[in-house]
């Protein structure tokens, strides 16, 4: 028997395994109903030149989908060329995870965050930053034992979270069959406090009105709120 | 004498150069204070190989910074990657422009929009979009003679303008040194008509709430009601 | 408890995990000990353009080892140039998987087995060959339903084993730290009835002579043996 | 009323605009005809790792066409590869800078001249030379204040001039139009003071004889006293 | 009169040329056939940065086929991508190299070995192998004067050659169109004292038993011997 | 004892060895003094397609210094960035064969010509066009079997040479340690007929005047009538 149909204010259902890959605790493998994003932050106990020597620390992020994770396949950026894309994504993920840490407090260490879309159906940017922050979060832990979510350079939860335009009505959680059909499509970044990060609003050869933005940005505050409840579950290994 | 301050909700002067470069009408200088931005809009008579036939036309937009616009000095895109900076921006500026045209009314025809900052003093993405509408309006003239905003394949016009946050005080229109002293930047672009078709807002290490994000879209709002003039007083030839 | 260390003719456990990402049958997760390779089939119904009209079909691999998959921390392959150890075993991966599959009977139909290493602690070429041979029988069963092995364009099965000298003693299947110790280094790929398709042994620094040559090809047949039948299990389903 | 057509010896009108970019005064825009080149020189008070230490100074050359300076738009150099035509040009301009400054009295300085095309219409090479010894000469200035030419780094004036075979006829100064039915096409770099710097004759498919190089010469010299005299009145501030 | 057909034990003829490039003793033009390779090695007395001060040396060989050695034409390698073929040889041939040299005696000089292919006509990897030691013997001898095989870093000579399966038949040395028909082919790398240092066998969309394998293994050392005498009646200058 | 010092209007020793490569008759081992240039032409009976049905051929060059022909070595052009020299050579030499072949006459064929420098000591650019010519010829001569030099696609022989200004003397073929000492240096392509094809005179940090400029291209007409005689030798198999 099918699932009935989502609500628009529902989100999908949402996995999250900590310590995916044996040899490294600071591994999620984060699943959003069918978008499976396997999240990495890999530990380097230094910092790039360019920042040495000041005490701070460094935080990125990396992202890509695998070529099976969609169909048709889709092929490796290995031309030497990123496409516009993928650049895009990963600065916001790194944006959003530098939001919500205090460099000063990390020491020079250096974390990246890699974000694996291991299979792709729609929104696989907000699960990577959801995900990427639950690594990045274990791998502050590594790095200075003890440090907890307001205790230490983790000053806040970051999720985040897509909501969008569908035939008239404002959804969220768009899935891919959503978002292909979706008249505006907005990624909304939110702390677990609710202070937006980021809001990434687009209309698709279409536009839209305050009305609307305010209706998209009270379904994304919601869905927020849902997973920084699940985020905090991951962490505290319940 | 020096200039009194910028007031927050003022925006710099502008200048728009139609036909700038003396053998293409759809080429426009567009000045925002110390930010100048060449705009050029080239009409090619056929479409990419995977748009043939489809009776639709295409758009696209390109950025790019003089390595004299900045000092020190910014080298040049020429190592086989772009910077991920420049790929957004490019991006933005070809997703705005198409929000408001109707491919389909302007027949195989491609259009590029090259966006050439000759100095840089913040806002050059919003410049780019402002001063890339009318080069591309120009250019749609040349493609079908007779064409207006409303009256052939452009719906609407279109304007962009930065607000931020900076100590506290919600601004309108970022030159550099605001851009680098705000806590918080968003780029707002808008049709004529004063629907949104973009918004991106950021906290730079920083998050904002509510009460900021509904002054950020006022301010934005006002900004744009005045460039969209100065837009249709550039077409006009006044 | 620790494990008992394995003896010189004993494989690691290797647990298989056929249709691992769910919108995929042709996906499977092979995991050996440590080591974890996610492998997926994409089928594409045409050729590349310098095939087409032949009726013949193509079969092709690449590798790729996630950032995450070793600490410290691999960097993507993205600078346009692709290492040359990831070159070498991409082509040994297709050259083996081709050897067993005839083209002819496949039809007009591309099959690129993607072969992702989640996590690498030696032989993850060797378990890139075995894994991906159970992802491309499975898209041959799409591509030509009821298409078995020996029954279609799968003539034979194919799966791949490390043997090595080790401080003077012959072993089979190397995981990392005896692969870092190994004076001699050797892949052996072969068919389930017992043919060779390719050996690559190497003397790291070091030679080998005619008995230790002997030994190795002993092991690694035993190995194999193993292998075939845990393949077949898997496609069986059991 | 067309202008009466060019004679054979005759330069085409010359507009030189000296501080051009507001920001920076050694920013010249440099017009020949429907030619127009934007050259900005940036100052560096280091120079490259490999020279430091020798109290010498360097200068470099960077040229490039804007993508609408022509029609059809030129696409821009982004793929990682330089054209010939573009790679020739620079190292040409960089090499006829350096023949008039003594880079021992620059001190530890680099000045990278940038020359970018806004408007091609034959000539782009010879512009990009004698606009952009104007702007070295204003970053000299302002590297070392009071340097004059002669009287500094700066020894000389130098400046640049194409002639050809067109029709049979020797002629000064080719415009695109002239360029592509020269047979024969030479560019020429020379000092204030009557020397040469550079010589590059190029028989396109056609070859010359010692007659032809005389003349082709004599109009040159011709050309480049003029275009002299408009430098040190642009550099006089007159 | 054509020449009687080569048995199947039977080496083609080898012609070696020490000191093909009057200015560097440690170039050889080896020839086997109608197979040209040259070979130089470079002496640089220094090593990479990451091994300095280890008083260790380093030897590194690189592979190319100049366009005209083959018909039709080989493109240069200059997109920036090495295919894949080229990268796996020069790989072969440094690791073959390495395998007989005592790098801890080198002192800290490293010395590349350039094999440049002129004709290609089968048994390039081979012969560049089998040349390049004799370039590296040379260059060792330049290094450390007086060093000789087995009293120095080269504690023995290495040679390779090819062997395989045509139509049945096992043969050693395959040309060109031996390659072409070739059902199994393998490369084997064998040193003075008649140890491996490499057996690469690969069944191209065949397999091959033990029977097969002992054979193919026979005749590569019976022709390795004869390479081995021929190189040191070159270094010995015979 | 050493050879008495080179007259300032004397050529190095010139040898020229036609069908160097067993295979292709148009290949030439050039020799100029102690430089070296392999030259091959390889003919394709198709043309780019770009230039398909119109009849009329096409001749390109590429040039490539092997690593080992200078000391220290060269590295080889891999990184996806040919150096702007290498670009500057290669049209130069390919503008230097298309002035004296008519591609009207030589069908949709394509040749190209590949210089590889096998050793440097100056002047490889020269005899890269010099002995290109002769491969060319010969390639013209399989393709269009009867064709001589003024009887066919070639319409006359081309060839080159450098002259400068060492110590203030006017110099005909500078070697290396010329080329370095030369305050001036110039480089002449001429036909068979003595018209000149391309002059390339450049002042290295220095200037030259009128007198000079005629005693360098006396020296050169003259060197340029002994290599004519030489092509012509060699063509002609004496």
């Amino acid at each position: 028997m099918p699932n009935p149909p989502r609500r628009s204010d529902q989100l999908r259902d949402v996995q999250i395994q900590s310590g995916y890959i044996p040899s490294n605790p600071a591994s999620v493998l984060y699943q959003s109903g069918n978008t499976i994003v396997l999240c990495t932050a890999s530990l380097d106990r230094s910092v790039p030149a360019w920042m040495a020597g000041k005490g701070k620390g460094w935080v990125t992020a990396e992202y890509n989908m695998l070529p099976g994770s969609t169909s048709p396949r889709k092929p490796r950026d290995r031309g030497g060329k990123i496409d516009g894309r993928t650049t895009e994504i990963q600065r916001l993920i790194g944006r959003s995870l530098r939001a919500i840490i205090d460099l000063n407090l990390l020491g020079e260490n250096s974390i990246t965050v890699d974000c694996d879309v291991l299979q792709a159906d729609g929104g696989t940017r907000t699960a990577a930053i959801t995900g990427g922050f639950i690594a990045l979060a274990k791998a502050v832990e590594i790095a200075i034992p003890g440090s907890r979510i307001g205790d230490g350079p983790i000053r806040d939860s970051v999720a985040a979270i897509s909501v969008g335009v569908v035939d008239d009505i404002v959804r969220l959680d768009l899935d891919y069959p959503l978002d292909v059909a979706a008249d505006v499509d907005m990624n909304v970044v939110m702390t677990g406090n609710g202070k937006y990060v980021e809001i990434q609003g687009t209309g698709e050869e279409a536009t839209f009105d305050d009305t609307q933005l305010a209706e998209l940005l009270r379904l994304a505050r919601l869905g927020i709120a849902t997973l920084t409840q699940k985020q905090r579950d991951a962490l505290a290994g319940t």
